[in-house]
């Protein structure tokens, strides 16, 4: 389906824009809104209930001039253009770091907000970097934009951080276990279809994991890749830098010791994470933990080895909680903790926290209602 | 198939042994013959031309009968009996540690010695638990049976051991992706099996993993399980206890601290492992550490960011070596670095393994020819 833009007047609306309610609300605009984060924010607004009064759906040239159904009603996607973004409060970027450059700025030029769900912005001083579980505070200091954290990271941050606020912090090292949904919709078709292929013992060629772009392309179905973005000169990817470097910005602790290690498996959806932490305290137990964690918002503890009960990301995704399991001491360090912790990526890890921050910019009055 | 077991005088020969040759050599036994990592013992058996005189197959009463070929000659397996083992000079035991616990004594009293690739006796103050890379004069102090230890431990000692002579070693912390193969040849066709069904979008009902007679089994096909064998009392896996304990006695440093955090993951064979160390000196450098792994034997460096290069279990199913790669300095730890390490668990991390501690009897003189 080929879309054929055609200008109109702002004030009937452009395509790809659509009055929701008469009631008060936000003017919303969803960039990117064909991609898989796109999708999944789009059905966590519906579940969500998010005050929308007008939503603007934008993508790429590509994709533009799809039909997407929200809350029963017919939207036509548009071409992203400055000018879409005229009268828009909230605008949810999700299309790649390069369109969020391009665009970002533009919206804020015309007085919308911007939640960055890429990492173009995520490291500028400038711009906060925010888990609402974590540094809900963080958003007040915006300068327009607002970005969300890497998939990994979130999950990881929201359960160290009750940790964190009772008994401190010192180290992490963290090895990841990550779906390829995180590479997007094409990885997912490209896991599924190398699997039909492996089980039927026909040929088929790699194309698109670990990194959509790079020299060398590796099977992903029934395979391990430890390559999640392209590689740093110091030797570690992107994706572990930003988890290292993420975590230290979100919780406000440049001290904090953070190693990381990402690595793509054949997972549909469902980042897991392998932790180690070292706490400033020596004299605090694994129920201390569980206590701990199972009263903070948006954490599920699922710890009960003698019931083999345990996250595991089949039954994470779908689900917007991060769950946490396999909460163990170290046997050597009296600081030292390991744990499991699994959170569907697309969800918190991506569409669930930048809804979130959307909701905050509203609670914390950085946005008002017309 | 049903075997029919008829006992015969030893001078004449058991069914489910041949000889295989009139030159010098041993009278191997392999016990669970036809099993994952039997079959692999007679493959590399095979592959390395290992001076076998005389073979004897054994395996429990439901696989005695099957008709296996070894160098073009067909050789029916036997069901195990204490009589079995009467002449033989090394037994390589994989069935079980049940099967171990029963018969390798009666092997031993025969004269025979057992390499036994079970755990049930590794942890046996009396019994030598061998990596010939790293600890191969152990064998020296054997009574009868020496140990070959897990496969995910065998792989990183394997590794670390060239470290830790030029480096020293203070603490490991590990979290494995370990393959199905591992669970055996059923854990193998369930994955399959699940993964068709799911491809298909078909009913299907986990039976097998994580562990056979568990009370609860679980999806692997596209899912992570965070539980590798049964859970001990202190919240550990038996897993994640063996490579922490065997670590600790094949390197002979029980003061050594080692974590391990163990998963499963859908991939058939070829156990991967995000390795933290730190060393006891402060002043080593990653193209230190790639050096002297390269030399060493047993062991293959992919280890170019650059180019992509770095091991991955789908590339290293089928090969005898130990691949490392993503070798780098920790950021924090001066002494600190990461690795991942990756090798075939049914290979090094079980049959060559077993089959090169044979192969240290004969060089070391526990046996001798005949």
């Amino acid at each position: 389906m080929k879309f054929k833009y055609q200008r109109r007047k702002v004030s009937v609306g452009l395509e790809g824009e659509i009055y929701m309610s008469n009631l008060p609300g936000y003017h919303l605009a969803v960039m990117g809104a064909t991609g898989a984060v796109g999708q999944q924010i789009l059905k966590t607004l519906e579940n969500r209930d998010f005050p929308i009064k007008k939503l603007t759906l934008l993508s790429s040239a590509r994709s533009a001039g799809t039909e997407i159904e929200f809350k029963g009603q017919k939207i036509t996607v548009q071409e992203a253009v400055p000018e879409a973004f005229e009268g828009v409060d909230i605008a949810l970027f999700s299309a790649g770091g390069s369109i969020s450059e391009k665009f970002a700025p533009e919206a804020v030029k015309r007085g919308a907000i911007v939640v960055d769900n890429t990492s173009a912005f995520r490291m500028d001083p400038e711009v906060p970097l925010v888990v609402p579980e974590v540094n809900e505070e963080a958003i007040l200091k915006h300068n327009g934009i607002i970005a969300n954290p890497n998939c990994s990271t979130i999950q990881m941050v929201a359960a160290l951080e009750p940790i964190r606020q009772e008994y401190g912090l010192k180290k992490v090292i963290v090895s990841t276990y990550q779906a390829v949904s995180g590479a997007g919709a094409a990885a997912i078709n490209e896991m599924k279809d190398q699997a039909t292929a492996i089980l039927n013992e026909q040929e088929f060629s790699p194309e698109i994991l670990p990194v959509g772009g790079a020299d060398k392309h590796y099977q992903i179905a029934f395979n391990v890749i430890p390559q999640i973005d392209q590689f740093a000169a110091n030797g570690y990817t992107l994706e572990e830098m930003k988890m290292i470097n993420e975590t230290k910005k979100i919780m406000e602790m440049p001290e904090l010791k953070v190693a990381a290690t990402c690595v793509r498996l054949p997972v549909e959806t469902g980042h897991s994470e392998s932790v180690y932490i070292e706490l400033d305290r020596n004299d605090v137990k694994v129920t201390d933990i569980q206590q701990i964690l199972s009263v903070a918002p948006g954490l599920t503890v699922q710890d009960e080895p003698e019931n083999q009960l345990y996250p595991m990301p089949a039954m994470a995704a779908g689900k917007e909680d991060v769950f946490i399991g396999r909460i163990r001491k170290d046997l050597d360090e009296d600081t030292g903790f390991h744990m499991w912790i699994v959170s569907d990526n697309l969800i918190k890890g991506a569409a669930l926290n930048t809804i979130q921050i959307a909701e905050s910019l509203i609670k914390l009055k950085v946005v008002t209602e017309k």
